[in-house]
Parts: C-alpha cells; sequence; structure tokens
C-alpha cells in the first residue's frame, strides 16, 4: 500500500494542514519514510460532522448487516498480508511472531463481535405489562427496554498493541458493533500501521454499504487534536488506551464539557501478584521462570504486567531464582524512545529509594529487565514503589505474616488485574485476601499469570480507579459493548 | 413515633452540633415542631466510616437475605400507620391519598427488588473457557464474570416524592439490593417523614441480621451536609433526584475527586408530547382533559411532568379546550415557598418572551395552572420556552408543518420522557420523529402521558444530560440496581 500521511474523512484521504511529523524506527532510532499531516481543527470538525451523519443512518443498520461490516473489516486487514506485519514490526519493534498473533487476535475480535450482535439479542430487551395504559383492544400497554447506541465515539488507541488496541482494536470493534460511528485518533507512534488498517476499515465500510462517515480517521502528534475531538459537541463517548497521564487529562476534558459525556479510559496499574505459601513449597524454580517471563513478556509493555508481587519474607529460594531468571533474560527494545526513558528513569529512581534491595544488575539506558525486594513497612511507606513504571520490572514486596500481607492487600489502589499463587488449602486459609482483592480488581486470577488477555465472552479487562476511569465496564470482550449504549424504552406502541 | 431530630448513625441517634432548622407546613406557611438537627462533620465522616465497615460484610450477604430485609423495611414502613401519611401530607401538601397511594408504590417497589435478587441470578454471570490457561485435570479453566456491589452510595431524596423517591425510595432500595450500604441527605423539605422511614429501616436492619452501618441518614438544611458527603473518600457512588442546579453541583464535585465516582443525578425535563394530526382528529376535548389532568397531576410537580407540547397551527379546538380545561383546575399549594416563587417567576417571565400567547389568567404569585402558546420559530429563538418551569404549566409550540415539527424535534436536548399521540397511520408518516426522540429521551411513550412511572422490570427513568447526568442508567425498574455494580471476573478458580 502506498501511504499518504493523510486523515481519512468520510470516505476521503485529505490533507489541509501544513505540519506534519514522522513514526520512529525503535530499532534504529530513525524516523519513518512517510510524512504524516497534523489534522487542522477544520478536519477534526469535518470527521466529526460525518460521524454524526452517518449516525442516522448506521445506528438502524441490523445486527446482521453491521455484523457483516465487522466480518469485512478482518478480511481487509488479512489482506494487507505481510506489508502490515513489517510495518507493524517496524514501527513498535515486537517480534514478527508477536504482530502476527496480534493480527489473528484482532482478525478473531471482530469475527466474535461479529456472531455476538448478529441476531439482535445483545440490545438486552426487557418488558413488562403496563398497570395504567392499556391498548385499544383492551390489552394491558407493553414497556419494552433495549440498548441503543450513544452516538459518534472517539478512540484512542495504545502504542503497546499497535493492532489489537488500536484503529481496529476492541474500542473500535466495539463500539461500531453498538451502532456507533468512529472517529479514531490514529497514534503517532505507528502512524503507517493505522493509516494501512484504517483504509481497510474504509474499504470493508464501502463493500458492505456502510455511509462513508462511519469511520474517520485523524492524525496529530500534538495533544491538540484529541483535545478537539473529545470536545466537540458530537462526540458521544471516548475510549481510551494508554496512560494514566493521557486517559486523566481526557476525562478531565470531557466531565467539564456542557454536555459531559463518558471516558473509558484504561491507564494500565502494576498488577500484583500473591504467592502464598503452599505455591511456594514445591515447584519454585518453575513458578520463578513463569514469573520472569509475565513480567519480560513483549519487553514488559503490557497493561496486565505484573509490577508488583508478594511473598513471603521467607521465600529466599524464590527471590533469588526470580532474580537469576531476569538477569539472565536478553534486552529488548522498546516502542518509543520516550517509553524507554521513562522506564530508565523510573527503575533508577526506584533504586535509591531507601530499605529496598536490587539482586539484579542495572546500568540504566536501557530495557534491561529488573528486580527490587522491599518490605511491607517500606512499601507501604513509599507509595512509589507500587506504581506502574511501564516496562520489564517488578516489585517484590515481603511479607512477615498474614496479617501484614493482607495489610499490604487492604491499601491497594484500583488495579486491572490481581494474582493469587496457592494450593487450595491456601485459598481457604487466605479468603480474607481473595475477598479484599475482588473490591481492588475487574479480574481476579488463580494459579494463572496476568498477561494474554483472552477475548471472550466473560472477559473483564478494567477495575477501579486509578486503573480506569470507569469500573463499571471492560474494554475487552464482549460486553465491552455496553459502554457504547444506554438503554431506552418505548411504551404503548403497537408490535 | 416521638420525633427527634437527630441523625441516625450506625444504629443510633445522634446530635452533637447545635445549628437546627425546621420543616415547613406549605399549607399554613408555618414551621413544623420538631428541631432537626445539622449533621457536624464529624458526624457525616462516622456515618460514611461505618458504611465502609458495614459494606465487607454487607456485600457477600446473599440474595435471600438482603431480599428478607428488604421485605422487612416494607412491613415496617406499613407499621408506621396513619402517623406517616399524615406526616407526609402535612410536609409535602400532597393529598392523602396521593401519599397513600405513594407509599403503596414505595412497598411494591422493595418487593420487587426483594423478588428480582432473591436467586441471585440478577449478577449476570457469564462464563468462557480459556484458551491458555489450564486446571490441574486438564480441562481448560473457566472465566466467569458477575457483576458486584460498588461499595458506600450517598443518596439525595427529591421533595416531590416524600416516600417513593426519598429515604426508602429508588436509588436507595436499588443501592441496598446490589449489596451497597446507603447514607442518605434527609431532605429539609420532609425531615419528619425522613426520620420515621429512616428508622424504619434501621429497625428492619436488626431483625435481618444486617450491619448497623448498612443504613445511615444525615441531616441538612445547608449544602455543606450533602458536598462533605459526595466528597468522602469512602463513598463509590451518588443517587440523587432533584434540580438540574443541585444534580450538577454534585456531580461536579463527584468528578472533581481525587477518586473520580459515578453521579446518577435525575435532574428532571418538560418532556415534550407531540399531538399528530390524526390523533386531533377525533377525540379533541377528550385529549385536551387528559392532557390537563397530566400538566396539572400533584400540582405539576412530577419529573415527567408535560412541560412543553408540540400540534398543529391548526389544532385551535384543541388549544382552545386546553386552555379552557387548565383555568377550569383548582389552584394547589406547592411542595415549599421556594418552589412556589420560583414557578411564579418562571411564569411570569415566561409571559414576558415576544410572540407568546396566554390563553390562561395569570394573577402570579400561586401554582396557578398556564399555558402559553408560541411558535415553532419563536421556540427556537428562545431556548428558555422550552426549559422546565416545575409546576402545572405547559408551553404549547405551534408548527405550521411537518417539517417544522421536526426541525424543532431535531433540535430538543436530553428529556426523561417524549410523548407521540397519534394513529397508527400518523406513526408510518412520522417515523421520523420517532427516529429523532429514540435519541433524546429515556423512555418514549404513544398514546400515553408521561406522569405515572410505573415501576416493573422494563421501566426506563433516565435519559440523556441534561435530564440526568448519566443517560446509560435508569432511576426506576429493576435494571436501576446496576448503577451500583461493576463486572469482575474470576479467572481459574476451583468451583
Amino acid at each position: 500500500m502506498q501511504l499518504t500521511g493523510k486523515q481519512l474523512i468520510n470516505g476521503e484521504l485529505v490533507a489541509e494542514g501544513t505540519t506534519t511529523f514522522h513514526g520512529y524506527t525503535p530499532h534504529n532510532g530513525k524516523p519513518t519514510a512517510t510524512a504524516f499531516y497534523e489534522a487542522t481543527d477544520a478536519e477534526i470538525d469535518r470527521a466529526v460532522a460525518a460521524a454524526d451523519r452517518a449516525f442516522w443512518t448506521y445506528r438502524k443498520t441490523t445486527g446482521a448487516a453491521r455484523a457483516a461490516f465487522l466480518e469485512a473489516i478482518a478480511t481487509e486487514i488479512l489482506a494487507l498480508g505481510i506489508d502490515l506485519i513489517d510495518t507493524a514490526a517496524q514501527e513498535s519493534a515486537l517480534p514478527t511472531a508477536r504482530i502476527e498473533g496480534e493480527r489473528g487476535r484482532t482478525v478473531n475480535q471482530l469475527r466474535l463481535f461479529a456472531d455476538f450482535i448478529r441476531d439482535g439479542s445483545w440490545v438486552r430487551e426487557i418488558s413488562s405489562p403496563l398497570q395504567l395504559q392499556k391498548m385499544p383492544n383492551g390489552e394491558p400497554a407493553l414497556l419494552r427496554q433495549q440498548q441503543i447506541a450513544l452516538g459518534p465515539v472517539a478512540v484512542f488507541g495504545a502504542s503497546n498493541f499497535p493492532l489489537a488496541f488500536s484503529v481496529a482494536g476492541g474500542d473500535t470493534v466495539s463500539a461500531l458493533a453498538a451502532g456507533c460511528p468512529v472517529v479514531f485518533k490514529a497514534h503517532p507512534a505507528h502512524p503507517a500501521t493505522c493509516e494501512m488498517v484504517g483504509r481497510a476499515i474504509q474499504k470493508a465500510a464501502g463493500q458492505t454499504g456502510m455511509p462513508d462517515g462511519v469511520f474517520s480517521m485523524v492524525h496529530g502528534a500534538s495533544n491538540r487534536v484529541g483535545e478537539r475531538l473529545v470536545q466537540h459537541p458530537a462526540i458521544k463517548a471516548v475510549g481510551f488506551t494508554g496512560s494514566f497521564r493521557g486517559g486523566k487529562a481526557l476525562y478531565d476534558l470531557a466531565v467539564r464539557r456542557a454536555e459531559p459525556i463518558p471516558v473509558y479510559a484504561e491507564m494500565g496499574s502494576t498488577n500484583p501478584v500473591f504467592f502464598l505459601p503452599g505455591a511456594l513449597a514445591g515447584q519454585t524454580d518453575q513458578l520463578a521462570a513463569q514469573f520472569a517471563a509475565s513480567v519480560t513478556q513483549g519487553v514488559g509493555q503490557f497493561c496486565t504486567n505484573p509490577g508488583l508481587f508478594v511473598a513471603s519474607a521467607a521465600a529466599t529460594d524464590f527471590t533469588n531464582e526470580l532474580a537469576r531468571q531476569l538477569s539472565a533474560m536478553p534486552v529488548g527494545t522498546m516502542l518509543t524512545a520516550g517509553i524507554q526513558q521513562a522506564y530508565s528513569h523510573g527503575i533508577t529512581h526506584l533504586r535509591t529509594i531507601a530499605n529496598t534491595r536490587q539482586p539484579t544488575p542495572w546500568t540504566g539506558g536501557t530495557a534491561q529487565p529488573h528486580l527490587l525486594l522491599t518490605s511491607v513497612d517500606n512499601a507501604l511507606q513509599h507509595p512509589e514503589l507500587s506504581e506502574e513504571v511501564f516496562g520489564p520490572s517488578t516489585v517484590g514486596v515481603l511479607a512477615q505474616s498474614k496479617e501484614e500481607l493482607l495489610s499490604f492487600a487492604r491499601q491497594l489502589t484500583g488495579h486491572l488485574t490481581a494474582t493469587i499463587h496457592g494450593t487450595e488449602a491456601d485459598l481457604a486459609e487466605y479468603a480474607d485476601l481473595i475477598d479484599i482483592l475482588t473490591t481492588k480488581v475487574g479480574r481476579l486470577i488463580f494459579n494463572g499469570f496476568p498477561t494474554g488477555v483472552e477475548v471472550n465472552h466473560a472477559m473483564v479487562h478494567g477495575g477501579p480507579f486509578p486503573a480506569t476511569t470507569d469500573s463499571r465496564s471492560t474494554s475487552v470482550g464482549t460486553t465491552a459493548i455496553y459502554r457504547f449504549t444506554r438503554p431506552v424504552c418505548f411504551q404503548g406502541f403497537p408490535q
């Protein structure tokens, strides 16, 4: 595909602006070839106006019609072939196999949502007879509730999943499935991948008879583009995956609008893992190896990366083996120079905190995996030890007793996930821990690892603030659709 | 019942403060006997702390146990007998029969929620097998999603329904049903009614073994009490019914907290009614009489009061008859002196707007029913004609054509309800109107009236901003429970 660097607005590639920016190749630190145009204010407004017009026809399309659209998107993404894989790998420094896997996940997600909406049962129709109103034939009038689409949605993708959490990712797919047009803010860390996937969506829309404005995409390396998008009166909801700073800034703008709108910002967390005594009694080395793999998967660049764990202070075999495993891991390349620097600064800062041990070597300036150990008391005194440093590191909090472990759990803020490793006997003894963690997270895992968020009907990828701005939702799985709907009821209408 | 005027905190009646206020008897303008104590900051904090402690046991009670609690509340409210009816009638100036009806609705609502939560199916459990995680027996691990309680909820009742939208109203009942303790801010317009019902809830909690902190109530005539409540870190959601100014102020506080929380503020609307040509062809007088009854029901003090209607400019028989009916209606007594003044000022102001007709007499200073007529052009030029004046008035917008009618519908903001009166032929011809109104409201009524919100499984009492601060919810009906829950999923746990 010949890249243009232009906005995709109402079915056309346009560029009125003069400011441009380039993507970046993390492997060699060099800019990519294509110049991308910053969207002008007028272009942003045109994209939203097109979405608003499209809403009036798109919201009334059948589930079957929208399912065909989503399946056509999947087909068009696959038709991009190796070009897409190479482009995404180049822009993200993620290995080809990982990008191929992510494409599979993206395509499967589109098909899962297509199946979910096809027959219309997803609208959760509820019907009740009325006591006060009768139909002309004397029968009680009916009240029928169903979920309907909210309106045009602004979506911001994440840099760490250039396919699955980007242009055709979970936010876009669930909004389109619900009947909401999408205006996508392309991610400046992978603008070429964005253009390719955006044009695939536009092609699919044309093939399946969807209105042109059902999907538009605007580029921008500055915050201005996203800020204007979120503040446009015709935008009715926002989906976002990324940093706390970015998500919270969009939330703050959205709730201060003349008409406040919901913001679903998934902002990551440290996803604490609790290793209970029974788990560490036997298979210590295997568990340390699996945990090290989870910490370093994708160079630690997962929202569900386990950046925090809790174990007994007596579990020195485990922590020693974990240090050995992490020290032996290859040093990866991170998504952007900014992320790389933030990781390096973050670890260098954590190492200055008193009463911590760092059994892994650290030279700084790279994405070297890192382990830091501290006590519960020290962790409670230094909350930054529990805060996310995006990358392949983890902080171990060592408890002297069950009570200390529970006291640490009680003061946790909201996280996407928490994990418990233990035997069934541990579960019984630590029932309070399950109880506490249930109030803190969107997903509680037993004897697994938080990385690897499967897309299915039951998944919750969300959790209490500050993991997200709206704990009542998930950004992964089919129930993500209900972020972009609201109930309406029809009273006394003929069938 | 001997009233105390005290806060109800963690099962005890307490009053540490020295500032007091009195209720008000609208019928004679005099204060009521009991002095009510303004809650101190420390009392508010204690009420919330008690709710937070209670949450840890209350959230784990079974649906059956909570159902028994709700049913006991219903029993205890009925046990208050004629005392409660007299007190609420005295504080609200609403007729005894209306208060009796409202008590029936309140009790039935408690029982409906009890039935809804008893068997636990309301938690919407969804189960999916995982591809990446296996159980020890080799079977795929399961992911199980369910809805869980958010945490302590602050509830603010409305003055216009001293029972059904107050202490034991829909917000309290749905929060308690979900497993959330409630701290209720008593309404200063009916503090005695609040104390009676609050103590009935406390008694029911004791009888059914619920923790004392499951329900507390604080009094206050100042905004300080509610503001502190909403800003307390342990409060996790807010339910409110009342004015736009009050609801929006609480929303603004809640979204600016360190941890933002959801606010479900139902702030009323003008609930436009569209009379289509077929409806006005036949039964004009009957329709005018029914509409006049809806406009003046409860002295027009309903959130769903139809303060706006649209008809053909040619429908002079209808508007003449409506004017005659409204002029003949008795002048009622409003809930408070403030509401009475706001109504009088509001109507007096509307009458100064150019290009309007007022075929009903107006002396000002009372709750005299009122009709004001204007053109679509004038209504579009003067948005305040479409804004709520709480009370027994309605503004008729007269359209010259179907296009004019649709253009007026398109510019409507969010409302709780819209209504269409017409024949089935009208419905077919005005399909665009249905389409437009569906995007504007929470409930769309055909050939009925918006007043009389029945409590059942399908009801939506909500709608887009500015009718509410969260269109994704309803404050009436069993689905109101999901305002106070969030999804969590459990991965890989033994059954």
